[in-house]
């Protein structure tokens, strides 16, 4: 059972914690930095992956497997990427007990590999697009590790894809930075905000990075998911042209695009509580739990709650019983609260005469009696879908609430704790510098969605809020994991 | 469109090379012995990783996900398992810019770094049985590398249980060599034999290990799966003990069992012919390309061939269209022969006036016609459950007509490239390493089939064909990728 959990209002960082140990999520292990994922936490990971590949398949990818580790001389080819990934490698120096002639690199990510394979594979625009993805571990040394959030090694997919024009190319950053959107708001029920990256916060190898950005419940931002226009800088790094259908040579231009196991963190720090997880009934590998009361005639009731199972599984609703005498129901009550189970079915003798049960929502603890009439598979249904829209609702509602315009930097620097400020800047990595220096809030985007654009007059001209030099527009300031 | 493939009685090992890389299954990667998996071998491993994730979970396994560095000090904890694993592993030993106090590992396979976790998680027999199962990478550095079958990183499953009793264990062991027969033999169409691994051929660190052998179409054995009873010794090492039922302290009792990406070189080299890939329909993504003849009113043959392909498909057949017009039907044809679509759909205007089609079988090249009225859908699933047995069927009988058995060192010396040998062995290492030296073939298992050991009279007893010394009963020898 649970482990004592912290309430968020007293110290939000060990209340993350205990509920990862307590829901057994994750633990570190004794490699620095590395996580050992549960069972728990994994089959959260198993419901986005499935959810993901097939938006990535409906939009036309196919999946394929390229080399953990990459040669030296690889990562060294594009200037800017080797800048930003080598220092934060592993690095492996001996294979099959012998020095290796060239050091090998565990992948921080795949775009040198694959594009050494991609020079091989692409000679005209006829074998373009390649709309590849990739679903793998990378590792990245990190300083301060966090279970989910940050850790030196992580699972992601990563798509890599081949285009014969800019357009293209970029019509695919923009269609599966929308895809991430969409997986994040329909299957996580977690609102985000959708734009650009600045220069300095950018891929490093990228011409562009766009991003989703979603408010954890501490009112910081979390990076959910990025997908990059990397103009021709790798084609040219790994000399891969292709002809033109007139016949010229040209160099192929490039996207990449990844979420990782980062999003489970996100999705327990957006909707969770002091009680445990609380999982979206799209993402619970258990959706229902039913706990028999076992008192009077305990096996009629035993067998009520495996024939309602039953009926809610060949109605496509993954339920489960636990009919285990060797715990109380209040036991089980909280062990299927902290473990996020969106819906509880309590029935009992008196219940089954009655023909209802009582049913539980995890998200808000609202309880309802159900009719175990034939309308019983359909109001469950309904329920599930009534949870996730309003889980979506309430961290929709919690975002607007806590997003505020500000104008002054004395304004910005009181309200920086408070969610999400909207300010003018002037542009400068300068000015990004200072107030990230002084305050500790990044530019999280520059939000591209066009109702939000226009609710924060976000075009118009005005004065940054740090140098007082004009503005062209304003962006999306917070703190962020 | 395919390279030329060398034939197999020309050359074997070539034409295999020829098809893996004409079928666009696999390439080299420039990192020594790591391959490339391209999209349409990973297709491959996707059904794979489907069907045996069913059937893991459908006898009670989780999925979870340990970390790929190994501390140095984990894998010298048993000592079977270092001496087997340490000359092949890749050694990190540099991380974020600096040098590593403890050398990582790269794993090999899991159970230092699983039961490292497990002690943690297990105090009580009510924590037991703990049966859980990962997807992952791991890296065996290999002198000698052929695509999918040896590389030194290949994808895999490695399942990790721990149980409170020996007899517990033994069951897991055998439940999931039998998994793996059914998926061999249900999916792959690949039929095995099932048996125990002699003393020196066993997995490093474990008490017995059994497999399942596959024989290739030039009569070489494969290794296609094994399960490991690891009695106390991973417990042992890593002082993993649990409070029994009586209340006393007891040693965990473990197993594990895994197959990889070589599966699907199996799969290749088991079925397939010149002219490409021949795939089993229940592992083949695409099931059904059809192929529209576009003469006369070319976008009436064209619709009638999408309206086919979408009848199939809303019959869970996957089935696809080619109908550009830059191919010719003869260059479709080889191209979808070389990539093994297990039927080819032929419609022009005159089928359709007739109401018909013509299909054409991969495995066979048998062509027939099919009805083009509300047997549709059914006719060509039966025709897919048809291919899918006869393809197991001729693989049995080529088995079957392939072992032999032999009583004398001469013949054995005679026949051993003609396939899977049985002969009396008189139980040493010693004339196991002699036979090996001698004549390259080793013993693939001690079957445990008992039909097959009455067919073959496995348990009398005899003289040893190499030594002479008397044997207790007779094993299987072959040589072996």
């Amino acid at each position: 059972m649970a482990d004592t959990i912290t309430p968020r209002e007293e110290d939000y960082s060990q209340w993350y914690i205990d509920l990862v140990r307590s829901a057994k999520l994750a633990d570190y292990s004794d490699v620095r930095g590395c996580m050992v994922i549960r069972p728990n936490g994994y089959a959260i990971w198993e419901k986005m992956q499935a959810a993901l590949d097939g938006m990535f398949k409906a939009t036309g990818h196919v999946n394929a497997y390229f080399p953990l580790f990459i040669p030296e001389s690889y990562i060294q080819k594009e200037a800017d990427h080797i800048e930003g990934f080598a220092p934060e490698c592993a690095v492996v120096t001996h294979g099959g007990g012998e020095e290796l002639a060239e050091k090998l690199y565990v992948r921080p990510t795949s775009e040198t590999v694959i594009w050494a394979s991609y020079k091989k594979w692409i000679q005209s625009y006829r074998d373009l697009p390649l709309l590849i993805n990739q679903w793998a571990n990378v590792v990245r040394w990190e300083m301060r590790t966090r279970l989910f959030l940050r850790t030196s090694e992580f699972l992601w997919q990563e798509g890599h894809t081949a285009h014969a024009t800019p357009e293209e190319a970029q019509d695919e950053v923009l269609r599966m930075i929308n895809v991430y959107k969409t997986f994040a708001e329909e299957y996580m029920a977690m609102p985000v905000l959708i734009g650009r990256k600045t220069d300095s916060e950018k891929f490093a190898g990228a011409d562009e990075t766009w991003c989703i950005e979603a408010m954890m419940q501490d009112k910081k931002a979390l990076q959910a998911g990025t997908s990059h226009n990397l103009g021709q800088n790798f084609a040219k790094a790994f000399d891969c042209q292709f002809q033109s259908k007139n016949g010229t040579l040209e160099y192929v231009w490039a996207t990449s695009w990844g979420v990782s196991t980062r999003l489970i963190g996100a999705l327990i720090m957006a909707h969770s509580d002091d009680r445990g997880l609380v999982l979206p009934p799209k993402l619970a590998s258990r959706q229902v739990v039913i706990v028999p009361i076992l008192r009077g005639d305990k096996q009629a009731v035993a067998e009520k709650a495996h024939a309602l199972a039953d009926e809610l599984n060949s109605n496509g609703i993954h339920a489960f019983v636990d009919d285990s005498e060797q715990n109380s129901p209040g036991w089980k009550f909280a062990e299927y609260e902290l473990q996020g189970i969106p819906v509880r079915l309590e029935i009992g003798p008196r219940d089954i005469s009655s023909n209802i049960c009582i049913a539980a929502r995890r998200d808000t603890g609202e309880k309802q009696q159900i009719a175990l009439d034939d309308t019983f598979a359909a109001s469950i249904s309904s329920l599930l879908d009534a949870i996730q829209q309003s889980m979506f609702k309430s961290a929709l509602e919690f975002r607007e609430a806590n997003t505020r315009e500000v104008s002054s930097y004395e304004d910005f620097k009181k309200c920086i704790d408070k969610g999400f400020l909207i300010a003018h800047w002037d542009g400068t990595e300068e000015t990004e510098t200072k107030i990230k220096e002084e305050t500790k809030a990044t530019i999280r985007l520059i939000p591209e969605d066009p109702d939000f654009r226009k609710k924060y007059s976000m075009d118009e001209p005005g004065i940054c809020i740090c140098s007082g030099n004009p503005s062209k527009g304003k962006v999306v300031f917070a703190k962020a994991y």
